[in-house]
Formats: C-alpha cells, structure tokens, sequence
C-alpha cells in the first residue's frame, strides 16, 4: 500500500530513488554526518550518509569485495594491513579473510557512526571488531599517517567522497598519496574507492588517475557495478610495485587458496582481469583529469 | 522547483524511481504495448514501454554497443544480419557500422512504435532506416523466421522481457532457438538480450544460458551496466562454431578496421573480454537455470 | 532539498499528500492501530493513526474547539462530562475550560496511546491530565457505559473512524446510541464527530443523522472545514431537549463568560449558527443515510 | 498501480499533493502563464495554473456558487453583470442561472486559456458563451474598466493571485477598487475571491478587507471550504448600499424563485448566513491586515 514512511534519496535534481521505509533504524546527526539507516523490503538494510547512499544488505558484498579483493591478491603476502574510513567494518570483514593477514587496523574518524554500524548493522562486520588481528583507532586518517611512522602491505581507503566541508577533502590529494607511498612496505599497494565510473560523473575518477600516476609507478582504475548506488563504480589500485593485471587466473587461485579465502560472493578468479577492462568512455574521460593538490583539491557537488 | 509532472517507474514493490518530466513527448498505446516517451533533464529523451525504461539518451550508447559488437565481431565476415525487435532503431545502427554488412533486415511487431521512436527519438536510428541496406519488417518475428528460409550471419534479439501476454513470451523458448540455430549460415552467431543480472533478478539470464546450452556448441553469457536500468544488464551469445572467448584484442581491432566501424563511445578491444568476466553469484545462478521451452516458457513478473 | 524521510498519506488511490518528516518522534503498534507521529516544518507535530491523520499542531484548535463547544454551551449547566477516545487529550483541555465542569472523564481503549501522546505531544492535553477535576479511565467505550449507571451532563465521541477490525465499530450504532441516551442527565447533551463532510464521502454523517434521529429527539448535524484533514468535516449534536439553534449570540456570550471559558481561536459567539448552516449537497446526501445497528454497523472504507 | 505520470503540487515548502494523471490534456504556456490540465480519477478534470490548483471537476461547483450568488442574491435587481477574469467560464454559468440578468460581460486577459477551457472544459462553462446574453472580451480588466465607463449592477473578482509579475497584481489595490466603485450602478455589489482564509495564510484576505473598507461603506468577507484547494477560501462582498446580512433566509428564497435560479447544489437559503460566520483568528488576522496601493501591492510568495 502507497502509504507510511518513505526515504528520498536525489540522485540528480531530475531524478530521485524513493525508498519505503519499513523499519527505521536509526536518524540523527554524529559530529560528522547525517545518518540515516533503516530496513527496506528490497535492499534489505541500509545505510545513508549525508543524504548518499552507502551499503545496503543486499549488495554490499559487491562493493567490499571489489575495493578489497584485487589489492589483497596483487600482495605477494600481506600481513600488515590498514583501513581508513569503513565505518560499517565490512572492509574490515573481507581483509580478515586473508589467515596470511596479522594486523588489520582500521582508521575512522567518526566514532558514533561505527557505533550506530555495529548497533544496527552487525551483519556487516560480521564478528569482525573481536577478531584478535583487529585494531580500531578513531582519529582522522591523514593524520594516523603523519603521526604513526608504521609501515603497511596494503592500504586500503574506504572513505566518502569529498564533500565540501567534509573530512575526507584532503585525503584524495596528491600530498595524501605521497604520504601513503611512505608508509607502503617495498611492495606495498594502495586502493582507493573513486567514486562514480558513469560518462558523466567520472571526472572524480580521473582526476585521482591523473594524481596517483604522478606519484606511484603502478596505477590500475578498475571498476564494478553497484546496484545500490544506481552506478558503475571505480577503484583504483596502485603501488610501488606489483600489478594486479600481471597475475594469472591460476595464481590468484593459488594465493586465495594458501591464505585460505572462503566465502567469497561476487570475487573469484576467472573475474579478476575483467574488473580492470575499462570501456571507450571512461578511457577517454581519463585524458581529462586534473592534478588534485592540498592547494586545489576535488569538491564534490551533484 | 518540486512541482509539475513526474513518472514514476517502479524497480520492485518496495523501490520506485521518479523521473521530472521536462518535455512529454509522447503517452499512449499501441497495438501491443504501452508507451511513455519524454524528456529528463538528466537522462535525456527517454522511452518506456510498459512502464519498463527501455533507453535513454544517457547511455543508450552503452546497451546498444554491448548488444551489438561482440557477436559481429565474432562473425569472421558478416554480411547478412537480422535484427529481431529493436524498435528504436539503435541496434540497426550499430550493425550499420560494418562495411562488411550488405543487408541488415530489422524485424518488428510493432509498426506504431517504430513510428513514434523515428518520430521523436531520431538520434537512436541516427538515419539507419535510410540506408539502402536496411530493411524494416513489420511482423512477428517467429513468424518471420519460420516463413523465410533465408539464412544469416548474425542474428540479435533485441527484444523486450516475456510479460504475460506480451508479444515475446514464445521467442525465449527451445523451440524458437532451434528455429534460430536453422537460419543460421555455417559460422553464425546468435546474440541476445538477457534481462537483468543482478543477483535477484537473474532467473531469466540463468534459463536462457541453460536453455542454449541445450540447442548451441558455443554458449556466452556476457555482461554490462547500463545505468538508466539501475541495473547490471545481462547478454549471451551463442554460436554454432566461432567463439567470442577465443578471439585476441589484436585480433578485434584488425576487424574493428578491416570493417571500418567508427564511432563506438563503449566498445573496443580492451573491454571485450572484460565483459565475459562474470561475478560468482550468476556462475552459482546459472545453475539453477531452467529449461524454457513452448510449454514452460518464462513469464516475467516484477 | 527534496531528500530524506517523508510521510505519505493516501487521501484516495488516485491522490496522495506528502510531507517531510523534519524529525520523527514515534513509529509502532499500539495492540489497537498503527501509530506516526513527527514533526514537519508546516504542520507542526502530526498524530497519525492507521495511516490517517488525527491531529496537527497547526489546526488541532479548530476541531477539538468545534467538537467540545457548540454541545458545551448548549447544556445549562455541564457539571460532569465524559468523553469517549480523545487519546491526545485535547478534548479534555476544551471541556476543562469551563469552570462549571466538576467532573471530566475519559475513556480510552488504548492506553499505550495516550501515553505516547503524553510524552510526544504534550500540548494537545496542555496538563488537563493533571487537573482534579479530570478521570482517565482505559477501557472499552461501550463497556464502560454499560458497566456504570452514572448519569452525565455531556457525552462527547471523540472516537476514530469505524474500519473493519477495528475498536470504534459498535460505536456507532443505534444499540450504542441508546446506551449513550440512558446515561444523560435529562438535559444531557450528546455530540460526536461524524467523519468527513465532503460531497464524495459523506454517507457515513449521513448514516449517522439518520440513526440519531431515530433515537434523540434533537439532532443537530454542523460542520467545520480542517485544514489538515483535507476535508470539511461533520459533527452531530444531539440532546434529550436543548437545542444548540435555541441559542441567540448574546445568550452565548453569557453562558460562555458565567462559566470562565477562556483562550478559543476558533469558536466564538458569532460563529456558533454559522458552524450548523450545511450546503445543500449534504441536505441531499442526508437523505441516502441508513439506519446503522450492531447487525449491520457502517464500516470505513477508501 | 503506483507507476506512471504523476502531478506533483506544493502547498508549502514541507507539504505536497501528487495525483495520478489518468490522462492528460494540456501542458504548455500561454502568453500569461503554465497551464496543466489533465484528469485524474478522484477529483476529474482538473486545471492548474502557474502550478496552483484552479478548478476541479469535483468541487468547481462550490467554489464558483459560493463566488457569485451571496452578490447576485444581495443586489435588488441585477441586470448587468461584469465578470473580471474567470477563465473557465464557470463564474459566466452560474451568473446566466439568474433571468433577470440582461448582460453578462467576461472579461479575461488570456484568450490562449479560455480556448484551453473551451477545448477540455467545456463542462464549466457549460454552453454559457454561447448564451446571446454573454460576451467575451479579451483584455486588461483594469484597462477594461478605465476606458469604458459603463456601470454595472455586479462586478466580481475571479483573479488569480497576485504573484510576482503576473498579471493581477494592480487588480487587488485601493486605486483598482476605487476604479471598480466608480463604475457600480447605485445600488451595486462587488465580490471578489480572497484567497486562502485559513489561519497562516490569511495576510491577503486581512489585507483586502482593510483595503476594501477604505473605499466600500459595506464590506462582508465570507468563506467555504474547497476540497480541492486543500484549504477553507475566503471571498469578500463589498457595496455602495446593500447588504448581504441583512437579507432573510425567506428573501432569498423569494430573490432566487423570482429569478428563476435553478441548479445549485451548493448554495441555498438556509446556507446564506453561515457563510458569513467567520471563526476568531480570522477576526483577529483582520487587524493586521495593511492598506494594498500601487505604490504598494500585495506580492503572493509560497
């Protein structure tokens, strides 16, 4: 019946998501963002952040999977591993699948908002916050990198996108990403979330292309399709030196198997490389990045 | 400004989209469907059929170039194409692009509609129905096939999902596929649109692959992410001998040129295997396909 | 920004409003009804129960003044009142105006309500609970009158609309109303709300009018128009003998300062005849009413 | 089915009505302002312009008869009627009821909107522009009124609101009024619709009744309730001499038979007074309404 509580979500100002509410989870305010979460007959739970929508039951496992997977087996052994941002601790979830992983340590700044995740979203962690390996530490992610001279095998950035005013404005610059490569070990590798991989929202992604590729040596956009946030959507793994497209199929089978991955949904070998085949537009989008710097960094608008 | 008229699409009973319409073009019905053709200030020219988004401006480049280019580059040198549906005429266009082609014959049911997308969506046949190679048909395309005893290099179903009642439920079924696999030269390719493949959704993709399975050598099921349908969007392509897997990037672009087809904001060497990378889920979904045939055909319902 | 939570209500299958839920207070199930309550930037805090609207900050005043008055005024001397549902409490506040009133009891069926009124939406009671003057009671309407022979001056039905399984349907019946009948003083004075006074959905005032005629010897149909209901909006006076059109302006003014009623909005001296001038429509409509009975009582429908 | 075209009105910035359009007739511009007009299967025809309701097929009826009898039945002998806007036709349908009227002039601006009304309401006027006593003139009602210096028994106000830009803004100005009185009969009446007579939104009726006693000896603001308008309506009758209280319920029904008024579902005898019976916050919004001159008009903002 076409009544009760509904949550609009604007996915442009011409086009809008309504979705119906069937349990409310949680609304409110933390320090740091609107949050919205509650249950939905389709997407089953789900949560929004400042008005966008961030995971929802019913996919989420895509998204962490793809932001986790290709970086993980591109490693040669991760052992040391950090997360910034990923509130919800599904990130978290996926690199402790890895038994090669020995430190997982995620880096949040917004400690009400993992509060509310584990309150309301516990299928996302999943037990992952109890796992002996883990380590979360709420504080602002650039600055856990300049305090802490610790070094990581993979860096994984699970962050929001740059919203004017927001914390993450100054983690998608090119003085960021230098001070992740200095706190990479030597065949470190770095992965970041860049946002919508449609014709015409790209230009976030392009711009962290055209940034990361002036300061890592490897730089691979990759991208998968969320039906939950109604896009594409891109990643992009770097590092000092291994390449995820020099991998076999037949090796990332091995290296899940001997760090004994399970459960996977969405991420399995035979998928591995198309993740990274990109189409024409995206290609051509590319060309059309601009350097992101602390003096100069992307401002998200719709 | 909220005010004026909007369309509402429903995606599942609980998840609706709601579209500000900034130009109607076109509400009525024909002979065999309902149609709603206007314009969004973020998606462009729009067209449902059925309360179904069909295309958009946005990216029907995208739907268009998946359907088309991985079969007719396939084909070592396809001449003669039917297209099977395809009212905008997009299909026609994209098949158009070969120089190889000599005779590209589109057949519809739906004369009305094939009028009203000429009459207000003219970038999608972007002059494909003036080309002296093309045919336009107006039949069922069952029918079509098993009166004409012509044979084809590529065939394309480029048709809409099985509504009860509606025109296509018996062109998805064994039956028709053997009728398919007959008008078929020696190397044909056969190629169609598969439905949604998400994990949810994707019982029809999963019955047309086993389906195939059981008529065709060559079975490949492919993907891509159309973003007007909110969705991942699947395709298969069947063949009696060539493979879409077996063909090089080199190779793809030598026929991409050799054909001289230009233009193409989507497709290109580098995508094409990417495309036939599939996400575990449908590998699990696809084995509990079932077969469709005359007697048990699929029926979509919402 | 059109985005985040909004209530819908259904005013018919054809027509809806909408409204912005600026801050939610209460989503459940009480035992007896569905219950909404929030705060949007133009209503004020909005009660809904099964999905219809109750009560608004905004015009609360104009109908619990309209309901509680016209009957108030017309008794000659109210001592002891007793008002049926009015699970707000703002009915209670009303009556409790006029110092003649003794004795004023209450009596809800759902005492989780009234509590969720009392903590959500404390200046619809304004501390009438608090009054030592004031009863609540929670039980069963017609239980309640059946059980206790005590007499009253005034019985007001502050009740919801009779729908199917729900608790107001015996209350509205000719068993009912002469129940109510036995439990009036002989100048007692009965009035109810009658639900809408529309052309399109006034059957049930009409059914009403019919069945308190055959039961009372005056009857007195008025209407007020609830801006936040959508809808003009019946009422029924009854009595044993006074008659609410007996009264001239002067007469009201006089009995409304003798008794110390102070701080209306709405009702005044000069509008008491207006509020019982009915359109011709409703004199029409009047005329289909049925006779309701405990064996064939009105039910609400959409 | 929730799918398909949808209107969408706001009534406030936090509060908006959507209705199914079952189909729709007209949507474009004219010279003067937006008009949609479509069907919609809970209120019938409806027409909105600039994006406000103006009339639906559910309700016209007492939106127009409220309009123009309280006037025509207060005037001795109305001969000689002059309608300023009123595009529908419907004010001209209800003023032909009365015989004793010999001419009924229109007077409306936009020529564009009275065809519309003609083409796909032709129930509102109901053949009255055909009626040899009606004429139709396409003007400025101000310049109407400067330059011809006729005089008529009834003028009434059927204007649109004020708003900014439009074309009604000099229309509702103590120099328009005092225009208007100089071309009144002796004994005549003039009636205009007032706008919203609810308690937020009442500053244009206040604002008109200060402004109306500053030119008329009589002035009687009045109100109903329009379903439609979401919103109980007020209307002002201002005149050099009679006075519609002071009329008998026996007159008007004598006034109305000598007439040979015929039809009205809305409007009868025994309604007349209560229309007249406003509630207090209307009074008390009465104080604060300010004098409207050219120099300073009143400018309708959501």
């Amino acid at each position: 019946m076409e009544e009760g509580f509904f949550y609009v979500e604007s996915l442009s100002p011409y086009v809008w998501r309504r979705y119906k509410v069937d349990k409310l989870y949680f609304e409110g305010k933390t320090k740091f963002q609107v949050v919205h979460c509650f249950y939905n007959n389709f997407l089953g739970k789900v949560l929004f952040l400042d008005h966008k929508i961030q995971s929802a039951e019913i996919d989420e496992f895509i998204y962490h999977e793809a932001l986790v997977h290709p970086s993980l087996v591109t490693h040669p052994r991760p052992q040391k591993v950090v997360i910034l941002g990923g509130g919800e601790g599904a990130t978290l979830r996926e690199v402790l699948r890895y038994q090669s992983v020995r430190q997982a340590t995620m880096v949040d700044i917004d400690e009400e908002l993992v509060a509310i995740c584990q309150k309301y979203l516990p299928e996302w962690s999943a037990g992952a916050f109890d796992d002996p390996r883990s380590k979360l530490i709420i504080t602002d992610a650039r600055q856990f990198l300049e305090r802490n001279e610790e070094k990581y095998d993979v860096i994984i950035s699970d962050l929001t996108e740059p919203v004017s005013g927001g914390p993450s404005v100054y983690l998608f610059t090119k003085e960021f990403f230098e001070l992740v490569k200095r706190r990479l070990t030597p065949e470190g590798v770095w992965v970041l979330q860049a946002g919508s991989a449609d014709e015409k929202f790209s230009q976030f992604m392009s711009s962290l292309v055209k940034t990361l590729e002036s300061v890592f040596p490897v730089v691979r956009p990759y991208w998968s399709f969320i039906l939950s946030f109604s896009l594409p959507w891109g990643f992009i793994c770097a590092s000092l030196k291994p390449d995820p497209l020099s991998l076999s199929a037949e090796e990332i089978k091995d290296r899940l198997e001997a760090r004994q991955v399970k459960g996977l949904r969405f991420y399995y070998p035979g998928l591995h490389h198309g993740l990274f085949a990109l189409p024409r537009y995206l290609l051509e989008n590319f060309k059309r990045g601009r350097l992101l710097t602390d003096d100069n960094p992307f401002i998200w608008t719709l």
